[in-house]
């Protein structure tokens, strides 16, 4: 089988650096690049794209709130479904710009932190962030966690999803990740992490913790790189992936 | 004749605002609307798109340097023609993505305040907006001002031109406008100032305070409206230009 | 009997300004001043701390959430006490240091927007302010609406308390300002918000919505500038309040 | 002999974080605070007091420009004195209040970045500075670099001064340092690093790479902790000055 690793990048500002994007780099084939609301400014996410290009990596915008101080993490309690569109439209854009500079094609949108978690489970506000997405490029792909109402939205609206899972979490019954607070929640062993990411594809589902079945077909798995161990356990699952006969390639062809 | 007249737009950013835009959108043909580095957000960018297609006025991007406390009015030494070419290219990409969700179209380009003045007289500079303008879209015009190194670039990188004069300002030798603290650089008399643009339009040409001539096929006529002053002479420019036979219209037709 | 009047000032940012300092300048007695996290910069602050004490007017710090784009008035989830203690901490300092330049003294503090908001019903966030007051200054007053947990910490913190009331307001029963949106919420006729304040100033209580009784000893009335027509209220409810007999003075003598 | 050793601390931003504080907090004697500005945001300033305060660290307000996307490093053309000196009394008044909270006492205040290089040779700006602070407190010690205008305003204003050197920096003719680009300006090895300091010491002068001599009476030693070879230098210096019979302690004690 064919399948996608992405991971969010360019998450500084600045003078400000977050992760070790160019060690991600060798490990995924998407990147999601911050666009200067929550992390990133008009520089990283050129010198992204660029990187990203020279390697062969996808990249696609990852909007979040105005929210700097709080890297997109806070939720922003009464914004409308107008707000939403308007701040996706404008990072989407602002990242095209940034894209169209590095000569490389941006394939996807994948909405960051507390503006991704409001949209999961609200149809109108992940409808929003679909018409924000579309009305820029009705061609770039909806990258949305099976099961939400962001895939649904993706589909409402004819936005080809990237659909992905999580190698190193746990599902509740509402196909949201588990919090991280509840116990097994976050897996740190790799080995048990690649067992679960080897079983999801295999098998062509999700099972919660409760033991609910989610069928899906799972274009990608997302992996992080802001830590040392995480970008120990990305590799791992890279090479784990490629071991067990599964060709590792971007989810949409960057060219 | 047929004269276009352009104003800079949306200068609010969150609760504030600057300037009378509903009034200013009736009196203009063509709105450069700014686009969050020094003015602007996006929601004000997409309510300036939709109240200027309601009006049937053309808008563009007005990029400027990230400087929301000074109105990017404030010179950054030190600036590469790389991060100037990023920097635009991301504000007009953002523009673009507001104008897709107003479902207008984007006409053209002009810089604002410290990085026009920047660009004005430095080739590199110029030739760096013109870069981030076209890499977006190189349908888009450039709003330049006659005889500097943006209408220069405009030409060597093959972007049309909107060739823009000031009413209200008399020329230096070097056909930058007269320093304000100059007497005479600036005319507050709107019969004075409906006069000067007139004679422009009719000879085909600038003249400096040092009676230096520029011939110039003249676009558009730059007005202001940030004051009840400003906005008096916008209407009375409007009016003489219609009674003295020109037809006021966009440089660039929106639709 | 002697009243207090205050309104929020030095609301500007940069470029941008919002109200008319300079007429409620001749109306209120006391200002709470932007510190710069919602609205406000350094030197509006400087500048509105140096026009009050010409004015002789009353100045205090106004903290409120680090949040430009939504004016403060954004809840923010999840915000700790230690968190808030920071803020209204820094900001206070920091108008302080204004204050000192400005040659005037700083009598007191009073939160604003979401800040306020939640600190109104929550003990706990309204401990955190006051300690954050209390940390800079503990001669500083702590400008609080009566019957909340902000008159209670004050009280437990040892803060001396200043009492305000709304002139325009409907209170509910919770003694918080009954919600816009609600009927008769807001006054909009400056006799009737006279009488209003007239009335609670001489039985010494506020009455709710509902006819609950909230016995008070009032030291400030609140009044908006933000408009034309606030402003117009403002100047009615301080005549009127003169013509009734009352000394209209700072809460606390600034000098 | 006595010498304090310094460094810049509180550097992160939100989410970001800049240098290991936490390892030079071992190595300095005194901690000089980013305000929020350039760096460093009230939660940051804070924990870095109360982190400085348990390992007997003194601490100084670290002000700059507000230019938190260029790390307050790009010069900011056209600013006034008056502009300055707010900035700086909001910056050190923001820190007291933070400091208030840490129950750390706030010894001195030294200019940041472009802020800094400003005022070195401008005596306005230079007094600027020392009116900013004295405002907020005449008992603060300024740190300057000897030779330069902040010196003489220290002087001309009262203000303690205490005057650093740069261990691992050549010095201009001018007593400043050495461009970064000039050969020789940066010494890359720790006991060159350390000879030519304790030389300053010892001698009581600066010597410039042009042979200009500066006698002085050195307080601090500047070192810095942003890259793992700049802190291994920083312990080198440390254990170097110590072996050699200095003791290494704040220039103004914290308690």
């Amino acid at each position: 089988m064919r399948i996608d690793l992405n991971a969010d990048m360019g998450e500084g500002f600045g003078s400000w650096r977050m992760g070790d994007d160019d060690a991600l780099l060798e490990v995924v084939t998407t990147a999601n690049v911050a666009c200067g609301f929550h992390a990133g400014d008009p520089q990283i996410m050129r010198r992204t794209a660029e990187q990203a290009r020279a390697a062969g990596v996808a990249v696609g915008a990852h909007p979040g709130y105005a929210d700097l101080a709080g890297f997109g993490r806070r939720p922003v309690s009464g914004i409308t479904e107008r707000e939403i569109e308007t701040l996706v439209a404008y990072q989407v854009g602002a990242f095209a710009g940034a894209c169209a500079l590095a000569g490389h094609r941006m394939t996807h949108v994948k909405t960051h932190g507390a503006l991704g978690n409001a949209c999961a489970d609200d149809e109108g506000l992940a409808l929003a962030v679909a018409r924000g997405i579309r009305a820029v490029d009705p061609g770039l792909h909806f990258m949305v966690m099976p099961g939400k109402a962001t895939e649904r939205a993706a589909e409402r609206l004819d936005l080809a999803p990237i659909r992905e899972v999580y190698a190193d979490r746990a599902y509740a019954d509402s196909f949201n990740l588990a919090p991280r607070a509840q116990p097994g929640a976050v897996v740190h062993d790799p080995a048990t992490a690649l067992a679960a990411v080897l079983r999801m594809l295999e098998d062509g589902q999700i099972v919660s913790v409760g033991g609910k079945v989610l069928p899906v077909q799972i274009d990608s798995v997302c992996l992080h790189g802001d830590t040392p161990e995480a970008l120990a356990m990305a590799q791992r699952l890279r090479s784990g992936l490629e071991e067990a006969g599964h060709e590792v390639a971007p989810a949409v062809p960057p060219a």
